[in-house]
């Protein structure tokens, strides 16, 4: 049997046939999220029958679809409820999809749905416990304890970007101040790096971006720092060290066997997980014996989305 | 069919008899807690064979053993792992016990066996989810995820207080600095009170322990602010502050159903909880309307520990 998975996000919507983990056929299509979510539903069922067509299957073999989305999803009514990238306001995601592919249909959260696909595919495989974190405009973060994705009583939960590690600290977007997500988000990184670059206009920052700092991205510090630059070796340290309370926050909290690092940063890879590794270790409580959890870079990359949909059954029927 | 519940501290043993949630018999022994772990599972197991003994049952009719302990449990191998109250190294206390009555003898961290008690008998035993905090000595933590304990992958989880919420802050007894525990304990409330205390001598807290600061304790500085005094007022809103980051941190992550306080300072009932929760209100991602988690003090008082001891077996077979 196969399963559709969609990864339905503000700007794309990724839409894939899989069997056992295998994407037999992919494709994108923009979401132009202002719409009315019928019509959102519209697109993503015609262009998941027209891939049915187009691999020869009949709708019959289509086992299930899971749908990851941007937003507060409600798994049990099949519902988003909230999103602020797309314009929805309880939509009954399910039922509207149900009209053009009559099988179960599982939502959840694109946070949580890559962190399940990174536990059943990529680097969590081995392991029975995870927290997967995201490293982007924000920090996104996926539970999973055991097989189950810990989502909240009120599917809220897992905002772990917004713990405050810095009561009275940086602004963040969500309105409080000192969350990790204004320390350790891609966000945060540039914004420090242009920061240094204000402040130090000879450093090998500037020159890397030929002084034009709306050019800094999250690897321009690692760069800098790569070339000896101790402007950037600073920023870099930094980061990595509040990135490291974070992570032993977690590890005190939950002592999962993995965490698996998502999104742009993570492709630094040695460059940032070593260095994080040596910080982390010197903040388990108990001591670095009881550091035991591993740290890993995510495997799937974009897949994750649609891969971790197309096995939610998997979740909803344990 | 009766159980045993046993709540191993470093300085008192409590066994009771229950059964269904009613203690039927219970006995206080001192620990003597630097003797070797054998001689204090001695009295243990011979304590639980003369209260059978007294009320008049047969070692038949004990169905299991649990033991909350102080320390680092594995409840898979039935070990006391490491305990700085006991001199305990992993200790064999579940093979040890059972040479006294041979039943299945389960072992768990004693946080988080009382949390396991006001789950199903306390404050908690209207809720799925919960998340049970003590604010003693230190900071400790029972999570408790739709009837399920999480203790870590390496039987070191949980440890909530050691969520570092104020990074370079105040020092923490664990080695890092700004710990939730160093702000939210007891032992810290008693330590900025005598700071205030010192700073203001005609404060209404120096009064209240006739200028001896080393009377101080949690209730002192919650005394003054009921009798009008600006000082005490100010220590309790910043204790009440930091703890409710804290506890915003714990719902953002999990938005548990309920969070179960406990500990001398939840004595103070309304006078802790509802400034509490105006304060939680402002810091839940999303806005107050994601605010959805009951925060109750708990029930069971010392109870908790037996009571959740005597029903370990639940957990293990469910």
């Amino acid at each position: 049997m196969y399963t559709i998975g969609i990864d339905l996000g503000g700007t794309n919507i990724a839409i894939a046939i899989t069997k056992e983990g295998k994407i037999l056929i992919k494709k994108s299509i923009p979401t132009f999220n202002k719409r009315d979510y019928k019509d959102i539903v519209k697109d993503m069922g015609d262009t998941s029958l027209a891939l049915i067509n187009e691999v020869g299957l009949s709708k019959d073999e289509i086992q299930s679809v899971g749908i990851g989305s941007t937003g507060l999803c409600d798994s049990n009514s099949g519902t988003i409820i909230y999103s602020s990238n797309l314009n929805f306001n309880n939509a009954p995601i399910r039922e509207a999809f149900q009209k053009y592919l009559n099988v179960p249909v599982y939502i959840e959260n694109d946070a949580n749905v890559a962190a399940f696909g990174e536990y059943h595919y990529g680097a969590g495989k081995k392991y029975k416990d995870l927290v997967a974190i995201t490293l982007g405009t924000g920090v996104g973060g996926g539970i999973i304890l055991d097989g189950r994705l810990i989502t909240g009583s009120f599917n809220g939960g897992g905002e772990i970007g917004h713990m405050v590690i810095e009561a009275k600290g940086e602004q963040c977007s969500c309105g409080r101040k000192g969350c990790w997500e204004a320390y350790s988000s891609a966000t945060a990184l540039i914004r420090d790096t242009k920061k240094a670059a204000l402040q130090f206009p000879h450093s090998m920052i500037n020159k890397l971006v030929e002084n034009d700092l709306n050019k800094i991205n999250g690897k321009t510090p690692f760069d800098a720092a790569e070339l000896g630059d101790e402007i950037g070796k600073k920023v870099i340290k930094q980061y990595i060290e509040y990135l490291s309370i974070g992570m032993a926050n977690i590890i005190n909290i939950f002592q999962p066997e993995v965490i698996v690092i998502s999104g742009g940063i993570s492709n630094q890879r040695d460059k940032l997980i070593e260095p994080l590794k040596e910080r982390i270790s010197k903040k388990i409580y108990g001591g670095i014996k009881y550091f035991k959890t591993d740290i890993r870079v995510a495997e799937l990359g974009d897949e994750a989305g649609v891969l971790g949909a197309s096995i939610l059954n998997i979740m909803h029927n344990s």
